[in-house]
């Protein structure tokens, strides 16, 4: 049996998966990125669980089982290079060559991606993005991502960084970013700029038991404040995609991660935000969709679903 | 010898050009696009001058001439479907099948865009964009277009019309757009925008007299509200195309067409405004250039280069 391996590097937790051909992740195992300030070190025991997992596996499906090779998702993983690069977020520092590190143990196939590039490609490969030719991902979360698929290739433009969308500048002098500019998507749609939304609308200070999710139950609750943070926030985003349209109308936009949950409150102000944004020429072309992998399992299968890159 | 026909379809003209493998236009004749609403009886009068560039052209070489194909640069030039599809500026109304129409009189290979699109692909294929894989042609005009070439092949999307990033909206609730919404680019950076920011900033309304070459003009002389009038475009040109960059990380982004014409004044402020707006990551990896292609020969040079899309 053919099987890949994909892997979800954060700065806490590296998870790892093994991926059977058509997508469904029979094994799980998992280290502490944060216990690790050697790389070559981490490596090796990142190899032991990669060994562990396929030998158990040959044990369960008493065969011998082959191995198509090992994808990563990580922040600031460049897919040109297959290093990380000096991800602020995690423990070892400096360039990071997984591709080179790992071949020291075993010779296959190593493809390395940032997380949502790895997350559009999952959709692609076992999603609903299936047999599309052109489609974009974002992911909501403590920032805002994006991964674009074009003419069925993701795209990592010149520098292998490209679809950063979240780093579009959506307002001329707005909110101040973590990235040094001001007025980024991702200060208005990651889920602490929702929060901050919120705070913003009802005149309290931001504080920590003010979450995203929260403001999705008040929504469902039928809190206005928390409904007309909703709404801002699906203005907010059907500007950015229908922006995102004019570059490569695509198919299809997909939404995935831990804000977009909340459903509703959140889709019916962003699909009518989009249609008021969207050139008429693209009028009726794009749907914005939400991904259809498990929000457990979109970062192993994204990164195992790289290696199907042609 | 081997030629291509380039040809440059707009409301007024309609200007062909014979083309040399290496980009030379070595013979160029025009018919008037108005004079038409028979789409047939143009194809039939557009082929006749096509059979006189190639008879004059053998003529000349003394040996025949072997025809690559025939380009089109057109408002509303739809690549995938071969047809000009209800462009608003022509005298012929309805979908345009010219692939089909060509195809009753001369078996060769017929390729459409729209202008933008042209213009991109000839800046790659005979100016400054050889060998590039990610770049991005901007043109102010009348309005504003844009060319996007990823991983060296011009996006299309999945409706043929990618690409349109003079209708990214800069400004949400901005100037009011010919497109019927608000704040896109081209309200701002087109010489129709220029010539309005200018008219706002010295408080006089807008009049045929005032020009986006006439401020250009009064900017070279040191008139400091002319200055201003560029200042402000470069700044918002800058703020665009650094969010385009967020998208394909392209290696450059070229200008073209009259009002970019202007030079340092723009240029000068649009670079700082560029630099001010780029995320940091992608810091030094993008040049803002100008096309290296004649303005009287880019639209014929793009159409011509179409036929070399693989």
């Amino acid at each position: 049996m053919k099987y890949s391996i994909g892997v979800d590097l954060g700065g806490t937790n590296t998870d790892l998966g093994l991926v059977t051909e058509n997508g469904n992740i029979v094994q799980r195992r998992n280290m502490a990125t944060n216990a690790y300030t050697d790389f070559a070190l981490y490596i090796r025991d990142f190899m032991r669980e990669v060994d562990l997992m396929l030998a158990d596996q040959q044990a369960i499906d008493g065969q011998a089982v082959q191995l198509e090779g090992i994808g990563v998702g990580a922040p600031n993983g460049n897919f040109y290079t297959g290093c990380v690069d000096n991800a602020p977020n995690l423990t070892m520092k400096g360039v990071l060559d997984f591709a080179k590190e790992i071949h020291r143990y075993r010779d296959t196939p190593v493809v390395l991606s940032n997380d949502a590039n790895a997350a559009a490609y999952g959709e692609y490969i076992y999603g609903g993005a299936k047999g599309m030719r052109h489609f974009i991902m974002f992911t909501l979360g403590t920032g805002v991502g994006s991964g674009i698929v074009v003419d069925g290739r993701l795209v990592h433009g010149s520098t292998g960084a490209a679809g950063e969308l979240g780093h579009a500048i959506l307002y001329q002098h707005g909110r101040k970013c973590t990235c040094g500019r001001e007025g980024c998507l991702e200060t208005y749609t990651s889920a602490r700029g929702i929060v901050q939304t919120y705070c913003e609308l009802k005149g309290i200070p931001v504080s920590p038991e003010v979450t995203s999710k929260l403001i999705g139950e008040l929504a469902h609750q039928g809190d206005p404040i928390a409904l007309k943070t909703w709404e801002t926030v699906g203005d907010q985003l059907g500007l950015a995609m229908a922006n995102a349209v004019t570059f490569s109308a695509p198919e299809a936009i997909f939404l995935m991660g831990g804000p977009a949950q909340v459903g509703e409150p959140l889709l019916k102000p962003l699909r009518e935000a989009f249609d008021r944004y969207l050139l008429n020429i693209f009028a009726g072309s794009c749907q914005i969709r939400m991904s259809e992998l498990k929000a457990n399992e979109v970062a192993i299968l994204g990164a195992a679903a790289l290696l199907k890159m042609k």
